[in-house]
């Protein structure tokens, strides 16, 4: 079968590798139908971090279950599945608990597993790793372009909005105007947010956050920018979500924040320093991380076929596998938000 | 009247100041029965800090109401009141909220303010600001002294207790035997965590710890304490109470926390630096500061009279208002851990 391998900096490769097979009886096999480029997939694109040459990537993905082990219960040949970005065992104490993303056996695809852009692959742990789609959404193309999101980037913003406890009617600022950004945007839209507070640069970005439920944006930056928000919530937010995490950013969600507030952060944040002594003089709560995305599934996947959630818009590019490279590079040129492949 | 003016570094005096009066119609004059002496007022003692020379000091008194303005419905003269260490409107939005240490009138007694080492105190927003101890507690000096505490240091304890989140059954770590972190271990046992591991390093402050509830205790530093902490816990603490604030002991909370947990802050803190990207990739939430000591009084009032909780060994020696430099050089030399001020 055909896969995308990174092979070093801006060399992402489509390769014959060998077909996703079987190997443990909680396996699945999966031929994918719809898979994204992710904004962390940019980072070994850029030659940032240790990913290594040979590797599959992609960590997005969903499809038709082709076969099941034997010891797979809950998913069948022909069902539509979705999984998260993180695989998981659904069984250790942090699965309990709904923090897949601390799965004591979980990983991500990629990063030395398996990887999502690619024409089919092997998911492990099938029953804790894959949520069916039921099957009224084959064909409605612009319903699965909704879902796949929820993969990843609308996990993302929304485990930033929950981290934030974003509240009905209550005043948000969102940093960022990346895909996480703008997921976020609309999760705490959905929340009920009545103030949403866009801090961004892209018009197009932009535009499109307004659309997501933004009643305001900023575009300058530092201290003016965290002067605006304050001035326009009156003292600041209170809930901030981080999609950045960058140290500037970082520090400029603290100081944007209401007395009282949380920093919801969901960007890999660089760096380590944070207003400490204004998050204690002011009781500014800081949590977030990697999203648990396969616990959210369930409830964002309901949400998606109810009509009441559609992150479809930021997939603004799509690209067949062949096409890949072209899909890395636009991201990176900042020519697309994300870029969906149709392997 | 006398009150204990701080002079300088290692100086505090007592001095003749005016009697504590009337000057707006919210106000209360309270003769003080009952003070103490805070670590953060050995701050000032040290040289640390902005504190100016013939300031008054001590923010955490109680005593008698004398005199009431004209506006005041809730105090009447005779009451037997405590104060929290910060004094509040309890009408703006983070007074109505709970959050009485960001009111937007407030601030703390001393500081410029009034201060509580002292004979008397006029007490500013009186109905808002103090609480009413009932009669029966006259005469009882136990009690008196087991109350004295929810001033601060037990307010402290319970918001790092209650700002990590500790629940019945759970793990908690203790970073800190000063009188902080002994009333954090408390504030832990009292809401039903099953594991208290205290880290600590003078015998006598662990000794008791152990009667407050600690389970463990740790004496070692930095990464060994870490390494012990993360094997007693199987896996790290649900909830670190970090009751020191120095860039190290931050950095050990969320080290020692367990993926998904929550680091409750209320030493305050010294640095900018925390592990971001631990508490990113395990979802660790960092929340505290100030503690909103006014809004926790009615609670940990009804816990003391009710026989449920008892800081009151917390309070190692007492002087009167004549001997309280004695007292500061006995907290700052660690001879004791907390020192009562009888005016």
């Amino acid at each position: 079968m055909r896969a995308a391998i990174f092979r070093g900096a801006f060399a992402i490769q489509v390769e014959q590798i060998p077909d996703a097979a079987l190997l443990e009886p909680t396996d699945a096999v999966v031929q994918i139908t719809h898979a994204c480029i992710c904004g962390t997939d940019l980072w070994p694109y850029r030659g940032q971090g240790p990913y290594q040459p040979g590797w599959q990537i992609g960590h997005e993905w969903m499809g038709i279950v082709q076969d099941i082990g034997s010891e797979v219960r809950t998913i069948k040949r022909g069902d539509r599945v979705i999984a998260s970005y993180d695989f998981c065992d659904g069984t250790c104490e942090f699965c309990l608990q709904g923090l897949d993303s601390a799965c004591v056996q979980g990983g991500l695809w990629g990063f030395g597993h398996e990887g999502g852009q690619a024409e089919a692959i092997r998911a492990c742990f099938a029953d804790a790793t894959l949520v069916v789609v039921p099957p009224e959404v084959e064909g409605d193309e612009a319903l699965l372009k909704a879902i796949l999101p929820l993969t990843d980037v609308m996990a993302a913003g929304h485990h930033a909005a929950v981290s934030a406890n974003v509240r009905a009617g209550g005043r948000v600022a969102v940093i960022g105007d990346g895909a996480v950004g703008l997921c976020a945007t609309l999760a705490a839209r959905r929340l009920g947010a009545e103030q949403i507070i866009v801090l961004g640069h892209q018009p197009q970005r932009l535009a499109l956050a307004r659309q997501f439920g933004a009643t305001d944006i900023i575009t300058s930056n530092g201290d003016e920018a965290v002067q605006q928000a304050l001035e326009m919530t009156q003292g600041g937010a209170q809930a901030v979500l981080e999609c950045v995490g960058a140290k500037e950013t970082i520090q400029m969600a603290v100081t944007l924040s209401r007395p009282g507030g949380t920093v919801g952060f969901v960007g890999a944040p660089h760096g380590q320093e944070v207003p400490l002594g204004h998050m204690f003089s002011s009781n500014i709560g800081l949590r977030g991380g990697l999203a648990p995305a396969r616990a959210y599934l369930p409830e964002l996947l309901a949400e998606v076929l109810a009509g009441r959630l559609d992150p479809s818009s930021v997939l603004d590019r799509t690209v067949s596998l062949a096409e890949v490279a072209a899909g890395y590079a636009a991201m990176d040129q900042r020519q697309a938000i994300k870029v969906m492949v149709r392997p």
